[in-house]
């Protein structure tokens, strides 16, 4: 690659995560970068390329509402519509780059705007939407031989929750937990496993549809979420819950960090938690190109 | 971090890696910077930090024979006296950097100089001294439920090598496989899964002790070249060998891509193979000195 040389066509890259869900910022305003799924998983691959969970493309929007579409893609090149995790990464690159002011950011996904509020410094938050409990013993996960209660829950994609005595106990998670019965999920689903460590505060591990076990799932910890605060409400007197109380803010330990959740005003999940960059630089455009 | 503005005080970095053994290279000729176990920790970690297997530190070397010193560390911060992988790219930055014209590049690690061939562009070879094959039928390796007869081989560093049927029968290997007798190998030893592919042509997994599985080990490489030219030797009449045959190379396969070995004229290992860099930029100060 060029070296201290003309660098003018190689590609700018960021790298950066949140809760160790980590991410190659690609900035591209005017949206000339044609990336296809090989490069994706070029830039993605740990060992041969930069390394990534996904990249987050940032594109100038033709949006009157979000003045930025992130052009989320998996490690292995496919679309997705929405991260939680790195929508947090994404509008602290706005911020950062002096791209917009901080504060209130809308930005643009496939699943349609979504607000951050990202200030000059520290954890950013992002609106997830709602997060649906859809059944309290709607089906079972089996792990490590033996079976667990799980509660199915939508938000925006289906997840499986087990509250467990011991996140350990649930082994190495190398392979798919499997959840019974298999019909309520024809797409699959993401299964959380969780236990409480104090009040409203949770401990969770999370093994993603597609991908394994990762250190931190945005829509997973709202699932998590939803459900911790539905036992927490099932096994306390109604008079002694203030469903407004703007104070009711939940931990959520992932294996990669700490998430703060809270309901919004509109009804959706507030995620709060780290958004860090550490590096940034050029990507050499000969060598992604070889991967087209 | 700082982005397009003042980035006098970051750190500048490269991304590389050889036969998908993966680097961070920072270029620090002066010897100004001082990093800690942690610090390179955190540059190597996959999710939080740039990601790779190790650091190479380029420093200005005081030595008559050698013009750059190697620093290398492991990703868990430990030192390393040498490795070949990484010396191919430590080669390849030195080149396509100018800091050296392209040729032979003679370098200094904890292991003493190291003689590199890097041409313009393509393959670099690195000479890895000798292998000594210390015995045929010395120990057995178990893994999977069945023991394998394993060849002790001395690369500087200690390897098994042990030739199988099939490479995916020896499974996942998550865990460190058993060696006895244990005593052969005081301080722990790596181990080398073999197939024959065809003439002169071998395959291999390795496990690296401490690591665990890895995409590519140029020692590992080196014993398996040993253990493999001398079964081959074994098994020809002498009179159809020509011990001195310079075109008997022989190609090995790792799980992250191709290696040639020949034996040079000194008696040490020759290993040609890829050695890329494919993004450079800088690492926010800030954050690495969060890490000391």
């Amino acid at each position: 690659m060029t070296i201290g040389a003309e660098p003018a066509s190689d590609i700018p890259f960021l790298k950066g995560h949140g809760t160790e869900n980590d991410f190659v910022v690609l900035p591209d305003l005017a949206d000339e970068l044609d990336l296809t799924p090989s490069m994706v998983a070029a830039l993605c691959d740990r060992r041969a390329g930069i390394g990534a969970d996904g990249i987050l493309r940032v594109v100038s929007s033709g949006s009157a509402t979000a003045g930025y579409f992130m052009d989320y893609r998996n490690a292995d090149g496919s679309l997705a519509e929405m991260c939680g995790n790195g929508a947090r990464v994404f509008g602290r690159y706005l911020v950062d780059a002096g791209v917009v002011p901080a504060g209130t950011v809308v930005i643009a996904t496939r699943a349609g705007d979504r607000r951050l509020f990202v200030p000059e410094s520290g954890d950013v938050t992002v609106d997830m939407g709602p997060a649906v409990v859809l059944g309290h013993e709607g089906v079972t996960v089996s792990v490590e031989g033996f079976q667990l209660a799980a509660i199915p829950v939508d938000v925006g994609n289906p997840h499986a929750v087990a509250f467990v005595d011991d996140l350990a106990a649930v082994g190495r998670l190398l392979d798919a937990p499997v959840v019974a019965p298999a019909d309520v999920f024809p797409h699959g689903v993401n299964v959380e496993f969780v236990v409480e460590v104090g009040d409203h505060h949770l401990a969770m591990r999370v093994f993603e549809r597609g991908v394994g076990e990762t250190r931190s799932c945005g829509t997973g910890a709202c699932a998590v979420f939803a459900v911790g605060r539905a036992r927490h409400r099932a096994s306390h007197a109604p008079e002694s819950l203030d469903p407004s109380d703007p104070t009711e803010e939940w931990v959520i330990d992932v294996p990669g960090g700490r998430l703060r959740l809270r309901e919004n005003e509109d009804g959706g999940v507030d995620l709060v938690g780290p958004a860090v960059l550490l590096a940034s630089g050029l990507v050499d455009r000969d060598w992604l190109e070889g991967h087209r």
